[in-house]
């Protein structure tokens, strides 16, 4: 890690903490059911301890532009964060996973059903939120988020094995997968500001190219992670033959007899990931998909450009920057 | 069938035709993405030629209530249909089906992840519907009836093989699983007139009815169905360990020995299902679970009674008695 402890997402942490302990309240509230396996397997998967980083985006940027303690802001990081529950539940359904962050996924101990619609519960209370709120533009975010996130999970399968994936069908992925939902978590408080235009579309743009980044990172890790702590197979996207980065750079530079390797290797049923880590290795992938991420990094800070500084907005850069070296 | 041809179904779908088109074309734009894959399943799942019997109460209500030719009605209706069929594609992932109403199944065909996440794709849609249409008193009636749906599923999950559920808990799993959306459907276009309080509770109501009997009807026909139209396996309820009314209606009247021999079959990996079949002819359990149906079609007509007769009221209540009699 380049931060010394404690890193800049410790220290985000911490200054949203109270919140945050109250977005969790509102989600085990709104799983409280006569049903009872509901509230059981919502306890299981709050308590799996994820990074939890999109509340903490949410409650930081609403601090940043001047809202605190506000019980409005704490339905909307809830709502987002039951957006991404409902998608782990469904993801974890979908690549037969036994294991999230060290701990038995929900469809390990309960089954694929209960996961389902668990999920399906979950991303309708999202909305139920947003509808006690009153909040219509809230809601219009939300559902396009939720839309944008679903059509680019569908588009992830139709893309499988597909070698001729280039860098502007990645980009185009993530933002749908991922970086929407950044965006939505990062700009979703500013409806909450009699001048929405002030700040909205700024907050938007800094929480797409976070996404971005933040996928790209993830990405990275996955050919590249040391850290035990983030939990998956070094080169798990190779054998679910997911095109992402490393590989695109690496099919960029290679010369014609390696590029052919790799995509042998991608195509076939047991790719032979020694060989393409140690292409990657050879021809810097990892390092230029950095830069690339780094690049983005640049744009979340360009964003900002229009909001005053303060001790949120400080901390808020310096989590960009962690989130690029991150190791887990 | 008690009607001759054509039945109040077919009159029912007849004056409904064209604003039902209009709801499908609603539902195939939504559709439209650059993943080829969405026009391609969703387009499958119209032409599968279910009942569509949501939609056609949705407009039917409305014209009873007076309003024609509204697009914020066949907004609603498409909205509706979006919740129903995202669970049908979420449903037969967790029933591992292979066909529905004689096609194959989208899980079939295109795999498991592809049904979960275009269900997603679809429930999301159908808020962004109601987003659209800045109709936030539909939006709470949506997400109320999903939250109680899905609730309800796994609810009904967590009863299986439970051989004292009762015809409280019964009803309270039908109303959830079925009614609510129900109720929903009939009640919805009521949110568009002026003075909303004059005509919702009565069409919410009456939908409540109609969905609980359309639901019994549902499990009788599991037990009696001689349509080839119904295209499910008889007693397939008993074979996945579902208590429905008829199995209700037995155990409540079955003497000692004959009680136990149906529970010893109910809770048995291979039930005996012509046991079964025989000692609910011998109790009567068809017959005395299509009264209690027939009950709910009394319960519907009393509902109705603050609204105005019409020609299209006559034919909704002509509908009722005909889902008691339907073979299919």
């Amino acid at each position: 890690m380049h931060q010394k402890n404690p890193s800049a997402y410790d220290l985000l942490k911490e200054i949203t903490l109270s919140d945050l302990k109250k977005v969790d309240d509102i989600i085990l509230s709104l799983a409280k059911s006569h049903v009872d396996i509901i509230p059981t397997v919502t306890e299981h998967l709050m308590s799996a301890g994820g990074k939890r980083i999109r509340p903490i985006i949410t409650i930081a940027c609403a601090n940043m532009i001047g809202i605190y303690n506000s019980t409005d802001v704490m339905k909307m990081a809830a709502a987002v964060e039951l957006i991404h529950t409902a998608t782990l539940f469904h993801d974890d359904v979908i690549d037969n996973s036994d294991l999230r962050r060290g701990k038995k996924t929900a469809n390990n101990i309960w089954g694929n059903k209960v996961a389902i619609l668990l999920g399906d519960f979950l991303l309708s209370h999202a909305f139920q939120l947003m509808v006690d709120s009153k909040n219509i533009m809230a809601l219009d975010l939300l559902s396009k988020t939720s839309i944008a996130l679903t059509e680019s999970e569908i588009w992830q399968l139709e893309m499988l094995g597909d070698a001729t994936t280039n860098m502007d069908r990645y980009l185009k992925l993530i933002r749908g997968k991922t970086a929407h939902l950044f965006a939505t978590a990062c700009s979703i408080s500013a409806l909450l500001q009699e001048d929405v235009g002030q700040y909205f579309q700024s907050l938007y743009e800094f929480g797409m190219n976070l996404g971005i980044l933040y996928q790209i990172v993830d990405d990275i890790l996955d050919y590249s992670a040391v850290n035990p702590k983030f939990g998956k197979v070094l080169g798990g996207d190779l054998l679910e033959k997911k095109i992402t980065l490393p590989l695109i750079k690496l099919l960029e530079d290679a010369d014609e007899d390696n590029r052919a390797m790799v995509i042998s290797s991608f195509e076939s049923d047991v790719p032979d990931i020694e060989m393409v880590l140690k292409l990657m290795g050879k021809y810097k992938s990892i390092e230029q998909s950095k830069k690339i991420a780094s690049s983005y990094a640049a744009k979340c800070t360009a964003c900002l450009n229009n909001i005053p500084s303060n001790a949120v907005k400080s901390k808020l850069l310096d989590l960009v920057n962690f989130l690029v070296y991150r190791c887990y």
